[in-house]
């Protein structure tokens, strides 16, 4: 648990930097489906965990997390019975997943955090999906680094491995930074340091389990707080 | 030659964006080799080409810049009879190329383009030298894209054709940028477009030539000038 060793932060995205939930809920309403925004994007969301295990499985073929975002929106306009979408306005539903919202503290603390040590991505999104939301949210990375370098995605060793291969450093030189236990206790258990960040709100305002868990290095409230507890 | 439709721009590195010539000669100078730090910086990218050619060819297996330019260094060291440096000069020395200069135009000229496109390196340098180097120079990228990336080193169409791919855009709609005719040949001869940066002194004050190649979609001076065209 030697923090003043670290070199990288390699952070989790969605739902740790940026809000989905009501990201996506705003643009089902905008398009005017006709369904309740909340439940459509957590529907949608909840098919993720499966359909990445569909992949890790082998029952699908490697695929960038667009392609299988698009899947996942098509099962779930029949899941809602919605037929009436042309392919122009599938694509722009699926492309919310690139203008995602950041945390109010979001920019502020990985610009902060960006004086003291290298910071990137480490998320199951492809490249360009999160090349295009850093650039629209102003999330301000030096690197993208993605499932998609490692063609495996979280939580194949090779991802959370990765991070000290591709930038040098043995694992315990990189803090890996999410708002999911299972995501750090895969990064733990490959020798990174973690932080758990608190995002009471990810799946909307009837909150989530928000608890420490004793295993993790570092238990923050938001990117903020993380940039204040290593001293940036 | 529809600049307009272009969404992406892929940037060479050495040379075009940074000076490897005389951050690599000074810090030779810096470590007090008794060698010519010009003669040295030049003799060590002399072997570049012909090295990244034996990975081509699978005389050496893949492996990232950092570790060729080691080789490189060390062949270079015997080259000028230097055998005085230890392992943690050599490293240091191996990571000059992770502190290269910005030409003077590259940050504002990079900063003016990254408000219309996407700016991504396409280098042959690796992910974790590409980043260091980043902050270190300040230079604003999107995204690192590597040969890395593509586990091949340009000109492996791969890297052309990837671009494109990552950013799920047509090769029609990415622009690389290189200050050497032949990489952007071989962009061209996979459908990118293609702007040529002069960079005269890119070997040292002995100059190079810089004239204008026909099939170029655009011949600039420098990075502010691509941003005055470009209309950035």
């Amino acid at each position: 648990m030697d923090l003043a060793g670290v070199d990288v932060l390699a952070f989790d995205v969605f739902g740790t930097v940026v809000d989905w939930h009501s990201s996506v809920a705003a643009e089902v309403t905008e398009l005017g489906l006709p369904v309740d925004g909340s439940r459509f994007a957590l529907a949608w969301r909840a098919r993720y965990a499966p359909t990445l295990r569909r992949v890790a499985a082998g029952e699908l073929g490697w695929a960038p997390l667009d392609e299988l975002h698009r899947i996942m929106l098509e099962e779930c306009l029949d899941e809602f019975g919605v037929h009436e979408l042309d392919e122009e306005q599938k694509r722009h539903l699926t492309g919310a997943w690139h203008r995602l919202r950041p945390w109010p503290d979001s920019v502020e603390g990985l610009t902060r955090l960006k004086r003291r040590y290298v910071i990137s991505t480490l998320s199951n999104g492809n490249i360009g999906l999160l090349t295009r939301m850093a650039k629209h949210a102003g999330l301000p990375w030096d690197c993208i680094l993605s499932a998609e370098n490692f063609q495996r995605y979280k939580p194949d060793p090779a991802t959370y491995l990765g991070v000290g291969r591709v930038f040098g450093v043995e694992p315990s030189r990189v803090l890996m930074v999410a708002a999911h236990h299972d995501d750090l206790e895969g990064a733990r258990s490959h020798g990174l340091l973690t932080a758990y960040v608190e995002r009471p709100l990810e799946f909307g305002p009837d909150g989530k389990d928000v608890s420490p868990e004793p295993a993790t290095t570092l238990h923050v409230r938001d990117l903020r707080d993380l940039a204040d507890r290593l001293g940036c």
